[in-house]
């Protein structure tokens, strides 16, 4: 299997970690967002990350499909360590949950500091490179805040963050939060609560070769591959 | 069960489609999706529609935790007439589509033209009620018309949306496209195959309640639950 990702895609890095969770084995196409290559948009109109080629070469296209095929194709055989829970009422908690991270904190906050901190720097001037928009950046900033308080009550009120057991959600969260952190948009010490979770969540050797990676345009905060920060 | 839901709500007209497909019975709660009143606040952190109340008055919230519940714990006793495919491969694309119509048509289109001339009329003007902005409103009927020509493709090129049997893909993109629809957004002669496609799930007895809605702030089309047109 093939997954097209962005190292800088907070979607894509979730269905790594997935991946990596469930021990499924995959090679990586690197994508820019930006690009809008025939060849890509002929496997995902919708042009997005990630995608996944999986059997019989057919395209997978987005973290909502992705993540339940994996895990219909996968997550019985992982037993007590499947990452979706057998309760459907817990599996909504915990789709509710990918979906606030994916979609949700990506729109209001990721999305944004990610195309005018990153994506701008290396994308050519007529694709939409140039100066980032401070305005843009100053209210996803405050939307960041938001986010972690409602991540850091969620982490102090239950285990993990759809409850007893770890789950796809802290997948999710994780991957999602790691893209803000590696940008240094995080304020760990407003959100005690949080953090010792993400500590919890950041040590699982599947996250390792996620947090490995760069990008050109911008170094990680100093703390942001330490396990114990 | 109880369903939050806003008539001019897309997703939430899946979820009372798809509800209505799988005999689940249950009442509606109307609710406008620029309140945020603390209750419903409550219910769904982040403030959207649709909402479920389920067995033990536990909420699941918005419409990939819910359509999948539905599904779930209703679709094996649907036997042939179940709205998800049997192989994990098919359900990809069912998934993909619902994203593409839920999210994807939602943010490049409905959501604009439904806040713009039908929400800012019964708004109040603290809430962000008032005149509508033409550039947005001309945005977002460009956008119609580049998915209409995907619709459009897809209608012809398959026997419907997701491959030979209706899915909950057909579902997710009827409703979708009923709220475009009862606004006049759609012009229905550029999209032949789309048109004849859109008239055979409309004939469907579990749509008639969700084209009997009506908003105040705007009268459908004369043609809107025609159900040849």
């Amino acid at each position: 299997m093939q997954l097209y990702h962005h190292p800088m895609s907070a979607s894509s890095r979730f269905i790594r970690f997935l991946m990596g969770e469930y021990g499924v084995e995959y090679s990586l196409v690197h994508q820019n967002p930006w690009d809008r290559e025939a060849e890509f948009i002929k496997l995902n109109p919708a042009g997005t990350l990630p995608v996944l080629i999986a059997e019989s070469d057919v395209a997978i296209c987005g973290v909502y499909a992705i993540c339940e095929y994996i895990d219909e194709t996968r997550g019985t055989m992982m037993r007590e360590r499947r990452l979706m829970p057998d309760y459907p009422l817990e599996r909504a908690e915990v789709r509710r949950l990918i979906d606030w991270f994916c979609v949700r904190l990506e729109q209001d906050a990721t999305k944004a500091l990610v195309r005018e901190r990153i994506f701008k720097v290396e994308m050519p001037r007529n694709s939409g490179g140039g100066a980032p928009d401070s305005a843009a950046m100053r209210a996803a900033r405050n939307n960041v805040k938001q986010h972690m308080r409602y991540l850091n009550w969620l982490a102090g009120s239950r285990n993990w963050l759809s409850g007893k057991t770890l789950t796809a959600a802290d997948i999710a969260a994780a991957a999602s939060i790691s893209v803000l952190d590696y940008m240094g948009e995080i304020s760990w010490p407003e959100s005690p609560q949080a953090a010792e979770w993400y500590q919890r969540v950041k040590s699982r050797p599947a996250f390792r070769p996620i947090l490995e990676d760069r990008v050109r345009a911008l170094t990680p905060v100093s703390h942001y591959a330490d396990l114990d920060f």
